[in-house]
């Protein structure tokens, strides 16, 4: 049965979480959501669909346990393949999935009796009825989440049709395109000339150089601008820093845009070349950017092609270097401010190093902030302020580059209190702009709710072992911030 | 004093334990034990020799007290090692040969007293009490262990005489070979040439070519299966995916044949042809394959050259790559059905990103998992064939691709636990093959005992956290798996 | 408030940290205190000073939180200074700098009182009113914090004048030098030619060739052992170890002697011919050697320029290999027995390879240890050695290479609990010594508590979880060797 303890192994987590994070909005500022699919608001099918249209997290499990492929990604019906999972639910002892579909069924459908096969055609047929009664649908769930904010992902060659028709509804939630390059970071990639005309045409340009590409998505970022706060995203697979010249980078992008082949030191001085310029546009365009980083995509090569991208065979890259990273920063930061920045590495060894990394390039250079003061506001004051020593009137960032929360596979207990725990004692944690879903389904707001329970957790250690001097009240204040105010500020929400 | 609460830390260890684990048979599918000696059941001269003839990690343990090599690997008799030994194991705080020890002398000799210098003398002379009064021998210590299946590591060019030995015995317990072509693997090593006759020779072959070599070794294969079921082990040191043709494999191997040095890219294009080609074959017959991944052989290279091979020279390499393990599946993947696969890196930090791996090659080609389907049975049903949807009739492959148990410096509570906690999160533990001693020595069986505590003790702390929803019930069923029938039904024993 | 269970998790840590750890004198085997300081005993301005002059742990919490680098680095007022950084520190929960500053409040100047933005004016006058009425200065810190004996860092160039001068004052502590030829490793950065110069000059020798460079330095390792125990510290960056012939290491030296820039490849192999030769004098000479690993410096370099070195810049290099470090230490010691070495990893994620590596070249060549025979007496007898079977007797080094306590970004409770719960596993804790501050704060003496908390704490759980065999007195003698008589013998202060 599920029990509101859920994860709490400290005596005073259970408090902090009901007095300071529980009731708190959520800020969803990174997910994979489709605005079309918002838009519509379609009456969900059933639990099936809504379980396993998409999920590659459920996929994988299933594939382990040796389910035939039709019940998994192929022709069986959403009623089958939601048997078929829950057939091995109760196998899933210590999995993210087991803890996030009883959550789920608490949440959404107020069910609390435990999934398995004997009970699946029952619990199917409640979950059918709640669908039915309350006409679940994306902005059901959306708002029984106490969601304030979604940010989804977006080329920028797209015209945000969906946003506007969203932001025209006066919903009660806001939804924000986030400005993310991919198709254009990965020059090595088939449809690369293609993807430029389309970008081209979005921008009102002819994109024939390197110089003219950059253009381009400065002019899609003024547009992106007009839809929200101004968020990027980027996913940053096999990276290798190289120190180009724009000489090297337009003869890659040349080569590129011929359709040519790209060798690796072409893709890296490329892809070097990019990111620098973006993060330059970002700085001054005031966009807070997001690198997803170490995805070892398609590593079962023939599954993805018959399957597709993002249906259960990427695996974790563990060639992903900070130095490179470092690199990055220290060019881009030597020829104009950064912007704020998030790491999202994918392995977990990396935790520490990219935090280290993170603090690295926080402040020096309060005035090269750009026009983001505002973001000094929105989280609860330090007592800083109080004392009126006006250090955070300074217009200076707080947590302007930071490590973001656990990614993919690790956005479970494992990880998430792991990255507390180690963490916090090399980047203030309260600093951090906290959870956010990263997925597609509109089921997933529940990973907020265990993020925030870690949290709770990991605070209430601190309090166990006597670690924490300044009162409950202020950490009540930290746990505030991380769940929601300074996501906010952060990007300007 | 030894307690029966070892490692519990959690409330619900000890029930678990007790009821679901203590009692189940062991299944060793891994050790070094020497079929010879199985066979010749020489009883033990005294507890020196049982501790101190071969274990590596106690000379480790022994140098690094700077203690005369002497009195550890030396000329010194087995009583003066013994005490040399137990005068460390106060100090052995925290390692788990203080553990291994306490628990051998529990479970073995019924002796309770702490070993140290004072009471060394007086528990050499108990333990050879018991070795003369109970006739301890090899056979003695397996049948006490309730061991139901021990495989050994054997070269392929080996004739298995002692197999058969013992096999015509008729013994309460099953010896069989597994298959380790270490040595055709390391073609780069001295006397790669003689070794290739050597197996020529056992193949009733002339090996010439590459491809010849492959034959030579699928006859040997063939052999094999004829002492037990289909098991395969490699040692896979410093591996470099390359991606191979078959002329440069050839190229490589007829360089190698000749004695000639083989450069690095060579040493990887040969392994990369060879293990690539070896996959095939063992799923072709279906043999399950374990990958012993990223030792750093001999780091010490005076001393292994003084000491010979395993005398505790050896190190982790942090130079194994992922990529290049999935390079290899991939293209294996690619050419014909995976076979059953373990991945055991010896690099605690890797176990993440080779877990996530192992789900890249799970299902999509149940019509591929060849001769084994019989592996559906063994393990207790998931639930999803209760449910009649058939999922686990389909002939899949319950956790094909998967991570092994800790190896080796890993062995022991720390990299246990932490597996669990970080895996679990991973791929699902219910489909785990559970533990191998991985040992050559006869009083390592405890090492079942200490995983299934920590196992237990893990599985408790799920109930603890209420992270876990389908009651004890199911959750002893998955002990049950992990501790016994997962291994038999994976291997086909 | 603080309270004295700080850390402690298990029921039994209190007891043996009061009983074995407690009242233990600290050996302070590495820092970065500056002996003209020492030697001049200036007293304290404030305590803005005694914080945030040098710190750039503190300086980089600060960065992150947005504050001005006036009040940083810059020219504010050490009490401005002080009050900024007070209004972050509620925040920092999770911290260590939360933990140290309370703790440092607490012991030298018994302030209770919690630090914030309200409470840090009058905090202030407090810690004034304390430093005026005691007059504190670097000695009443330092005999305050029951300090039997320091070792500062120092370039083989220094006349060691302060040394000098503290020796002949009979203070309570000793006071010794370390020597640090981190300029000379550094061959190719700017100034090196000068500091040949340099060497030179003190070494009474013109430094015209590798083998001179090595000479020079042996002459200065004998200087500095007029003045203190035998104590080496190196800090190796992006070393990747190369197999060097002697023309190739003096090609490398005469072209970094000529100021001309060398190549990567000219940079590793003079490093690895530099360790190499070093090692080899150390051993000789009874230098107990410190390896400083993988530091990633000057990641922001046009910060790192702006506000020189150690100013909270550096990072962690993700590339320091364990296999370079193998190569180095199995070539130097295939040419002369290795001297006491320890390993200090940057990466935490390297503790695990780098313990297992220690264990390699530990022991073997007992006879071999050189001069350092003494080391065997300091420690708390291993039972050993009452057992009579003499293997302690023979000379052989105890620990001879070994993990150091966690390095820079991971002393902290986390990394310092994780190691002793992996690393304790993998390389007999028992014969750690210990803790050391790199510090160069006159207060940061009670991370040598939080080490001791830390330790009792690890202990106290063996004892909850009943992993420990051998009675709390053992344990007691173990805990008082690792805080204090190890490193006594093991440096042979």
């Amino acid at each position: 049965m599920f029990s509101e303890d859920l994860y709490f192994t400290s005596k005073h987590a259970g408090r902090l979480y009901e007095l300071y994070a529980k009731d708190l909005p959520i800020i969803d500022y990174h997910c994979h959501l489709l605005p079309q699919e918002i838009y519509e608001d379609r009456q969900f099918e059933d639990l099936g669909e809504m379980w396993l249209a998409h999920d590659h997290y459920k996929w994988r499990a299933m594939r382990a346990f040796g389910i035939d492929e039709a019940l998994i990604s192929g022709g069986a019906t959403y009623r089958d393949k939601f048997l078929a999972f829950a057939g091995i639910l109760p196998r899933l002892a210590g999995n993210p999935l087991h803890v996030w579909c009883a959550l789920e069924l608490k949440r959404y459908f107020g069910i609390d009796e435990p999934l398995d096969a004997t009970s699946a055609p029952h619990v199917y047929e409640l979950a059918q009825a709640a669908i039915a009664e309350r006409g679940m649908n994306p902005s059901r769930c959306i708002e029984q989440s106490n969601v304030e904010f979604i940010a989804t992902t977006d080329d920028p060659a797209d015209d945000l049709r969906y946003h506007g028709l969203i932001a025209a509804q006066n919903r009660k939630y806001r939804v924000s395109p986030a400005f993310r390059p991919d198709r254009a970071l990965n020059a090595e990639k088939p449809g690369y000339p293609e993807y430029l005309s389309r970008l081209g045409a979005a921008a009102g340009a002819d994109i024939a150089s390197f110089r003219g590409l950059v253009a381009a998505l400065e002019k899609r970022l003024a547009y992106f601008k007009g839809f929200g706060p101004p968020i990027n995203d980027n996913a940053v697979t096999q990276f290798e820093w190289a120190d180009y010249s724009d000489g090297d980078a337009e003869r890659a992008f040349q080569k590129a845009r011929a359709g040519a082949p790209l060798s690796r030191g072409e893709i890296n001085t490329y892809r070097s070349a990019f990111l620098c310029e973006m993060l330059k546009l970002y700085s001054k365009h005031g966009f807070a950017t997001q690198l997803h980083i170490g995805a070892y995509r398609d590593a079962n090569s023939a599954m993805s092609a018959a399957h597709g991208p993002d249906s259960g065979f990427d695996a974790i890259d563990d060639a992903a270097s900070v130095r490179s990273f470092g690199a990055l920063l220290n060019r881009a930061g030597s020829e104009a401010p950064l912007p704020k920045i998030i790491f999202y590495p994918l392995d977990i060894n990396q935790y520490e190093a990219f935090a280290v990394l993170a603090t690295v390039f926080c402040g020096g250079d309060g005035s090269a902030s750009g026009g983001d003061r505002r973001n000094g506001d929105g989280a609860s004051g330090d007592g800083g302020s109080k004392g009126g020593n006006g250090a955070n009137g300074s217009g200076g960032v707080r947590g302007k580059v930071q490590l973001g929360a656990p990614w993919w596979f690790n956005d479970q207990i494992y990880g998430i209190s792991k990255q507390f725990e180690s963490v916090s004692c090399l980047y203030p944690v309260a600093l951090s702009v906290g959870m956010l879903t990263d997925s597609r389904s509109f089921l997933s707001y529940p990973r907020h709710e265990l993020y925030r329970r870690a949290l709770c957790n990991y605070f209430g250690t601190l309090l166990d072992r006597r670690e924490y001097f300044s009162g409950e009240r202020e950490l009540g204040a930290i746990i505030g911030d991380i769940c929601y105010r300074n996501a906010k500020a952060f990007f300007g929400i």
